[in-house]
């Protein structure tokens, strides 16, 4: 294939245009020209088929790819059932689906060779269904945890951060939009339950049914727990795990303490993050957001992209940038300074001169050892360059000033 | 292809038996059953090419992919080029030769359709070039920061942790194994400059040399920097940065300052972190293990599998485990109790009659207000639940004890 060649664009058919659909159709329009950039060709919507309008057979005849955001159970199975069939791709979020009939739909994928893509349906846009069957295709998979459930992840970030009860922190995630009106499938364990059926499915090459999971959620557990249990130096998350054990292996869901050096210990709010351990390799941690409309659409169309691809290409380049050297930073200065009044106001001079602004200073030290640190706000850096000329000359300053640069953005 | 019909073994030739190179040949051998079951093929080394022995055209006409694992530009560059050309996939770790002669190489595997992997190039395990590749295929990446050598970042870890010069902590390093004899050009930066030249390629489809990249290494660094910006709240990593910048982009590598809730503040040690920011999807981190010898095979072992197997096929289930439902665990408990001495002694009892042994405890409260919380060793959950029973009826308690999971391993 080369780009010359005009291709026939490819077809995607959408079932289903809920919040996920809906920022699913958004993004694949707004992609399209890099898609095709990537891939050869420019991916567009067939059509959408919803609850009240459309009909299957004629979008499915229509589509190259059937993109399934339905959720539940039926009619989602008879659809993607029916597009496999028909020899169609199919990418889905619909971990229930997956949890409860995936040995099924997985044959059928492989009986008609075509691809069933869901990296969507488990963590967001982490992505751990790829790194599995994948990166860790050859891997003895001892172990993974995970904080798969957004909304409880949220709900205990803020028990620990205010103190709020239960109930008070599940209303404020209702109200912030990380929590469904029906909060059932999340608070209960059972969304998550449905996502650790699926990854250990994958990691230990063994049929698992979601109702194989043990499950307990997070409903009855008492801001005390936390309080105490901080003394105790532990901090509380809705863990999943699947790990071999003596006799087979084990998957499970349930609220766990972890001592804060574990990896999911600094995972709050309402982010989702999966660490694989595995004998030769250690472990890796792979982190992000959580479900939410445009997160779950980048994931489904990361995985129509990958189903358009031949694997591990590198297309040309399409782009020419130019490779800048000079860019604003933000820095942290260290000066040794003589102990007298006004060295502060000295420095600060040609800083300002230099158009350089102070964002914090600490003094330090007397006499022989007096020190002045700051850090100063982004600025382009040859002009931080030019102000460190500028200071090196100084009777003030003892020896000439070290400037390393600050990574500025704060997270949660 | 059904696994019935027997297939012709997947010959692999490898080119460079050093720390890598045994480690993968190791690697395949162990996990050959493994891979057949995923792949249907079972792979095999059909001969190794060292400096001092062996045929290069003799082990290429006899193996279906190359494994590059020798370094350096010549002669990997005539082999990896030769091999295309004759119509193999190749896997590489070199970063060195990807990012000078990328294009190149890039454009040849396009014209002779083959696949060129090279995953264990950059950042160890952390599956960051699959997750570029095909995951963020479609995505606007903005901006990625990297942690990409293991060498450095153990240095400035030893350095923030101990107060030793960097001469020292090098020294360290290198007693440990984590530092070269001559480790040039992982502190100078230039080992992560090249990963940075090549992240950068992927994420913004743009042609980037190694010498396009700005770099500054970690010789200069002084304990003090450290330990004054401490003071403002700062820890300091050799960060490598691809961004979209006015103009084009920027990548370089430097040490800079990180504000503790950054993504990659904790990450410490040999370890190497990546974390990827586009608009949609907010951003995600991956962290794993840096390069080392079996780290390393495990990631070009992951792209041989890769290489075989047709994209996103789940295979039949290879096994059939049992799901075991009661497994081990620690627990930490919580319970309101009268204020009277013997409570302790009492609880004590009724745990050590069930074999479970106490690990920490906090007695806290006075009044109606006692309580006593504590993490017990693991143990069969059946016993643990068993226990709480009998724990319950206790007039010593308030109230029924509650027991929350600690999940145990405490992390460097």
């Amino acid at each position: 294939m080369t780009s010359a060649e005009p291709q026939a664009p490819f077809r995607v058919g959408l079932l289903g245009h809920g919040t996920v659909g809906a920022a699913f159709a958004r993004l694949l329009e707004q992609r399209a020209g890099h898609v095709e950039g990537v891939t050869g060709r420019r991916p567009e919507l067939s059509g959408v088929l919803t609850r009240s309008q459309g009909d299957f057979e004629q979008l499915l005849a229509g589509s190259d790819l059937i993109v399934e955001l339905i959720g539940g159970i039926e009619p989602a199975r008879a659809y993607v059932t029916r597009a496999m069939q028909a020899g169609r791709h199919v990418v889905t979020a619909n971990k229930q689906l997956l949890s409860q009939h995936g040995e099924e739909l997985w044959a059928l994928a492989r009986e008609h060779a075509v691809q069933l893509r869901f990296e969507a349906a488990v963590a967001g846009v982490v992505p751990v269904i790829r790194v599995l069957q994948e990166s860790l295709a050859a891997a003895h998979v001892e172990r993974i945890h995970g904080i798969v459930n957004g909304t409880t992840n949220f709900i205990l970030t803020e028990m620990a951060r205010t103190g709020a009860t239960y109930e008070a922190a599940l209303a404020e995630a209702q109200r912030l939009g990380y929590a469904e009106a029906d909060p059932t499938d999340d608070v209960n364990g059972r969304d998550a339950a449905a996502k650790m059926a699926i990854l250990a499915r994958l990691a230990f090459d063994t049929p698992v049914h979601i109702d194989q999971v043990v499950c307990e959620g997070i409903e009855r557990l008492a801001p005390d727990d936390m309080e105490y249990a901080r003394d105790l130096g532990l901090g509380l998350k809705l863990i999943g795990t699947a790990e071999r054990v003596d006799g087979g292996i084990s998957v499970r869901v349930h609220p766990a303490f972890l001592y804060p050096g574990h990896p999911l210990a600094s995972v709050s709010g309402p982010f989702n993050a999966v660490t694989v351990e595995s004998g030769a390799i250690t472990e890796i941690t792979m982190s992000g957001p959580g479900a939410g409309g445009p997160q779950t659409a980048s994931a489904v169309l990361g995985d129509v992209v990958s189903a358009m691809i031949p694997p591990a290409s590198t297309p040309p380049p399409s782009e020419r940038l130019d490779v800048v050297a000079d860019v604003v930073s933000a820095f942290y200065l260290h000066m040794q300074v003589v102990d007298q009044p006004g060295v502060l106001a000295r420095v600060a001079g040609v800083l300002g001169e230099h158009g350089i602004s102070v964002k914090s200073v600490v003094q330090k030290g007397l006499g022989a050892d007096a020190r002045l640190t700051m850090v100063v706000h982004p600025v382009l850096e040859s002009r931080m360059f030019a102000a460190l000329r500028a200071l090196e000359p100084l009777d003030v300053l003892r020896t000439a000033p070290r400037a390393i640069r600050v990574i500025e953005e704060e997270f949660a």
